[in-house]
């Protein structure tokens, strides 16, 4: 297979080492949401550095990392009642957690035979999903209809902070993360104070953990990215361009010298089709030579993706440099994406 | 799971019935493209209409299809001069053909121990690959060349007539298309006049087959999309709602009133992220009901995709009918990306 996903382990173990370095500097607990490589032998690197507590975005995910030995998983995706029976099943064999936002889910929680843990997922700002941080009355009566619950146990709240992803500096990543936490702790203060029982408070998103350096009144970090990043996290400005620890590499299979265009086999099926307005041009991912580690743009990017095409819109000095068969190495856009449709492909290096 | 994609099994045979009876009508070879299910049982229903001969995109969707028994192999995809060895080895077991459309793939058809056919692929105006139809001198060469090696023997011309999907209606389908035969078929004579060869003329693309019923001087189909159909297809003109074969199945895991909204655990990961104004909204699937195989649209649509999530935006009408865990059916917008992505949770119903 010529083409597939490059994992350098130096650079997955540096930003590895850089967040849990953090987290142990913070007493807070790293999380690392596991989403993001859904690749057993990067899992490994993670327990070298102490972590064996992961997050999974989906009951499928619980069970491949269980059935790898992971016996403390939080499902940081809210509560799909139809899957009560497996979610039973997996909670009598690890330390499982699970996410709730609404009544319908409490009670699908009276179902369970086995004991698990919940959270009340909170939206801090974000607005995708989760009850509003201000609508207190409906966190605890979340909490107290589920003391009827035998084997549900509330554990605190957790946020994911993804309106990040709309800043362009370090400084509106930090404007954001500072507010969600002041919320949410506020929020995990008053309910402590009703219930006389400890809330944990668990925060998510990398662009928030790669820059706050201070997470008082925070339990626990759920970054997943933060161990590949890619171009979107490089344009928020999570991350350095050398911190990108995933390239793909695809073949140059056509040449087109009037429109200064290659055609790669790169598509969908690859990159997945998120795409982002960098450095003035919508990309799908950015074309980079890479010498001893040390990434730098060639200017060229991926313009259009279908299936399997992908199509690299050249600068003229770079195109005649190009031939069919180079191996082109590409940042793409959201590294998650790309892990997940290239896990048969994946190689580390 | 409860995700999943659903076949339906009526539906699916009645489009291959319509597409095999117009192609076995004008005595053309219909050599569908399998990329867009990759699914061994689907793959089956095809034999019971005399289809032995298929299309793939990759030499890995070769291998695969080759492994379940399938002996007439087309990789539609430009040649990857770095798989030589793959493709010699597949020679070795199937009758095989690959596509080319530069000197370099020549020479690399030079290191091949196995026969295989080579088509050329002809860019008859969608741009994306292969020589312009107008560069009869290019086409010359690239035979002419050819007859140096041991192995390879061109069997012909090929074309994706890409350019259909900006169509709205059949009439601007059939616009495109006539135009597209016309030119391959018109170089292909110039062809057979210099060569004294028979050239063989393939053409691609759902949306054309879909609405010529006449193929004068074509010798060979191969749509691939037109099994499943989806939003796309039915925007551009190609098939009818109730035509469409393939569903999302996926529930809904959150509600908010004040928007209007459900989160369904359907995202990026499932529907890939590809989008299509719709209706008059930015749409990533439409959900339906569906009444004894009767679709009918409920208005509802995926107006956002994270990797896992999806933000269904309602009506106020139908909102309040909704509840926690209900399992909404969503027409994606390209049903080729999400089966490629539901591989293993796809039913045939």
């Amino acid at each position: 297979m010529s083409n597939c996903f490059l994992i350098s382990e130096k650079k997955v173990k540096q930003n590895i080492q850089r967040i849990a370095d953090k987290a142990s500097e913070n007493k807070v607990v790293l999380r690392p949401h596991f989403k993001t490589h859904q690749n057993l032998h990067i899992a490994s690197f993670f327990k070298d550095y102490g972590i064996s507590a992961i997050t999974v975005s989906s009951v499928k995910m619980a069970k491949f990392f269980a059935a790898a030995g992971w016996k403390d998983i939080f499902i940081a995706f809210p509560l799909d009642v139809n899957e009560m029976d497996e979610i039973d099943h997996l909670a009598s064999q690890i330390n499982l957690i699970v996410l709730i936002n609404h009544p319908d889910h409490i009670q699908a929680l009276h179902r369970l035979n086995n004991d698990v843990d919940f959270m009340i997922e909170i939206d801090a700002g974000y607005h995708r999903s989760g009850v509003e941080v201000i609508d207190y009355e409906e966190v605890m009566g979340l909490i107290k209809s589920s003391y009827e619950t035998q084997h549900a146990v509330f554990m605190g709240l957790m946020a994911h902070f993804g309106n990040t992803y709309i800043s362009r500096t370090k400084q509106q990543i930090l404007g954001i993360a500072y507010k969600s936490v002041n919320r949410i702790a506020d929020l995990a203060a008053k309910v402590e104070r009703e219930t006389g029982q400890f809330v944990y408070v668990s925060i998510g998103d990398t662009p928030s953990i790669s820059v706050l350096n201070q997470f008082d009144r925070i339990d626990e970090l759920r970054p997943g990215n933060f161990v590949f990043y890619d171009l979107m996290q490089l344009q928020i400005g999570s991350c350095e361009l050398n911190d990108i620890a995933a390239l793909m590499q695809c073949s140059v299979v056509a040449i087109n010298p009037k429109r200064h265009e290659l055609v790669i086999h790169g598509g969908a099926v690859h990159f997945s089709k998120e795409s982002l307005d960098f450095m003035g041009v919508k990309t799908y991912g950015h074309i980079v030579k890479t010498d001893v580690g040390n990434n730098t743009f060639t200017g060229d990017y991926i313009s259009s993706l279908s299936q399997e095409h992908g199509i690299v819109q050249c600068n003229e000095a770079n195109f005649n440099e190009y031939k069919i068969g180079d191996k082109l190495l590409i940042i793409p856009v959201h590294s998650c994406l790309t892990a997940n449709l290239m896990k048969e492909s994946t190689r580390i290096v």
